[in-house]
């Protein structure tokens, strides 16, 4: 059987990157999404095992010890990571799995995992991006300045992904998506087993 | 504008090669057969210029001393080649120009071409093959081994290869090789220009 993919999609602030992977998981029947640790607090509404697992500083950092963490990070005192255990487990049953992390996290998880299929999302153009961040209330124009200076920084870092996708309309993305998701899986080193299947009687 | 793909597709004798090729260019608006050229004679239904540019053996010499050919070969006393010229041409305009040649030949293109596509279709199974090359008229015991044995030759050799595609049936191998294509257009390198279309006023 086929190993899973493991996928990894990011992209800058503003491209809608959310909105595509929501709809990519509800189309798609063997890919899940991998669930975060993270030691800071549950927001309203958030359910310990949906959206992030919730531990305490001292679980985290004995997970770290203990190597249980594809990629972790430190933000704003907070600690966030990806535990590898379910990941394993899901692509080893051919399940594909999706993550959907910053920049500097898939930064990472390519040094570990050549293997995964790492997707860059951009938005149509710098207008859309401009009014992207502007929608998300960046009242002051240092504020808006900062964000699109750092959201072209995160840009201009997409071309160390494989595959880059427009967000220009979610369902065009998401069919792109899936595309290379199928293309992938097509792939001649994921598929030894077949050669194997047809020749192993023979040569 | 992004230029199209080279998309080169082969397969071990008994394979389906031909209506898969012939489905997808049915199929797909902006993707087109690479007309091979030939000193072999035109067969009853053969136009020039339509399954092959019938050229004679000077000319093609000629075209091989200018360095007109992608690949050539001499198969039995008749060459058979592809002319470069028509192909540059098409992807130059943002067409995909699809490649239906031997594994000899897509082996040079792949070192000529590293920026191709290079598609290799597999029976479902071994008795499906043998099922096939059957009904391909192999009356003896001996003809029969020969192609077998020949075709699970070729089927060692699609591990060299990009993507790997099983013609279990025609409509699913067509759109697998459709979702290679999706991707392919989607890789990084393909997209220099959407990079700097998006940060060429910024960086």
């Amino acid at each position: 059987m086929q190993k899973g993919l493991l996928v990894v999609i990011s992209g800058a602030s503003g491209t809608g990157k959310g909105t595509v992977c929501k709809k990519l998981l509800a189309e798609s029947e063997k890919i899940f999404y991998s669930i975060s640790a993270t030691t800071r607090q549950p927001r309203a509404g958030e359910t310990d095992g949906v959206e992030y697992f919730f531990v305490t500083v001292e679980e985290f950092k004995n997970w770290i010890a203990e190597d249980k963490f594809l990629e972790y990070a430190e933000v704003y005192g907070n600690f966030y990571g990806t535990p590898i255990h379910k990941i394993e487990e899901r692509l080893n049953r051919g399940e594909d799995v999706l993550l959907e992390i910053d920049i500097q996290g898939a930064l990472n998880v390519m040094k570990k995992r050549p293997d995964g299929v790492y997707i860059f999302l951009l938005p149509p153009s710098l207008e859309e991006l401009k009014n992207r961040i502007k929608g998300r209330g960046s009242e002051s124009p240092e504020t808006f300045e900062r964000r699109f200076q750092s959201a072209t920084n995160e840009i201009a870092t997409g071309k160390k992904y494989q595959y880059v996708v427009v967000n220009d309309t979610v369902d065009a993305a998401v069919e792109k998506i899936k595309s290379i998701l199928a293309a992938e899986r097509c792939k001649v080193n994921r598929n030894e087993n077949l050669f194997e299947k047809l020749l192993g009687d023979v040569i």
